[in-house]
């Protein structure tokens, strides 16, 4: 049987210990091709490179194995693997992008460019996994995430997913305990609370730093919030129709400029 | 009665057409305050700054109205009018950001400053509005946006929206024959297909610009790109939670590693 194409990514950058975790558990599954930014791209969100010009190199970091880094942003990334690295070829069988230095639980899914990878792999039709490690320490232990990480991937080429989805897993940090398992979640309710640290540079100008505090709405017990903090790796299905269809009747009724 | 607190912002930069149109519309409804990126931010998505400074300045481009220019993404913008500009003061009882000098329907929700403005209004529990326009040039005609600009923005202000959504609002470009009316609309299924123009720079070092087709797989008439097609004012409803509810059961049934 042919060994899958499996397309990793980051928002990290190709340096980060992050993507060095999930590029050698992928070596295991298949035929593995990066391309990832060749800095940190947190909190890009889905953005992408309008109106600049874009940098791809080829990138010697992991040994047998592809790898390009890109000036872009992670949805660039996947843009070009798609259409430039691999223009003409075979296409990745599945996208993984990860191992995220941080959260991407809850409303952070938004901001995150972790999963803008992912997100954009569904966009094309590819099975899609965005993975992030609740820990934001650059030398992080990662080590407790391989195992789930092979697990759900090669769950995923076996079935593929649904139409239009991309996965969102989240890792407990490493702790002495052991893993008590995988959840299949929905998105918590939960915000940042910013606050705007106000200074002044050298010459006086004024300028700040944006801190947040995470604010947890949600009582429930099937969001990804609960489950990391019960120690289960989380797995949320995300679409990219951003569509709220429950509102559309409501809309058409009630709005008097309609008639 | 007090007038309402209009926030406006938008991703094309306080110095474009497209936010002038929408101060000018917003100062008929009431009191505006605007906060705006300082240079264009286009295909930004729901970036945020993270680990780097921000600035803000007043700036005085409108008469008559408190306005700052931000160096940050539009979701920055919102974040500091709400949390530094506006801290222990009344909060926006509207979110707008716009017009956007181009066209945010269908897929391009994802990748759109302009929404990301309007869904951080959303997740502060604030009704928030984008306004897009289908044409891309600088000096665009926005004359015939301002009418159905101030019926749903009044509309918003008079009957709120569903909590956890913000409208995506896309007009047709100007045309001789006049708008046809104002449609609730579903995100149409359709994505762009890159190409990526490799040249090379006066040192011989490869670089590349992003282009891209625009493809709708959608037959239906129930779509925002539709209604653009057909002359219509789309109106999609947008969440943010990005759940794919429906496939929570698919995969607790399907999955054999949660057994």
């Amino acid at each position: 049987m042919k060994k899958p194409l499996i397309l990793v990514s980051n928002d990290d950058g190709i340096t980060s210990k992050g993507i060095r975790t999930l590029v050698m558990a992928m070596k295991k599954l298949g035929e593995v091709l990066v391309v990832a930014p060749d800095s940190p791209q947190s909190g890009m969100g889905h953005a992408i490179t309008v109106g600049e010009t874009l940098r791809l190199e080829e990138n010697f970091i992991f040994d047998g194995v592809k790898a390009y880094e890109c000036s872009g942003t992670p949805a660039d990334c996947v843009k070009m693997a798609r259409h430039y690295v691999l223009k003409g070829k075979a296409q990745p069988d599945v996208v993984v992008s990860g191992v995220n230095h941080g959260s991407n639980t809850s409303i952070s899914v938004l901001y995150s460019g972790t999963m803008s990878a992912a997100i954009e792999g569904a966009i094309e039709g590819t099975p899609a996994i965005g993975f992030s490690l609740c820990d934001y320490s650059h030398d992080a232990d990662f080590s407790h995430t391989e195992e789930p990480i092979l697990r759900i991937t090669e769950q995923v080429l076996k079935k593929g997913l649904p139409k239009g989805v991309a996965l969102n897993v989240n890792f407990p940090p490493r702790r002495n305990e052991n893993l008590k398992g995988i959840r299949i979640c929905r998105q918590a309710n939960a915000k940042w609370v910013e606050e705007f640290d106000e200074r002044f540079d050298p010459n006086g100008r004024r300028y700040f730093w944006m801190a947040g505090n995470f604010v947890n709405f949600d009582k429930g017990e099937d969001n990804d919030e609960w489950a990391i903090a019960n120690n289960y790796v989380s797995v949320v299905p995300c679409q990219f129709d951003l569509t709220a269809h429950s509102a559309i009747p409501l809309l058409n009724e009630d709005w008097d400029i309609l008639r």
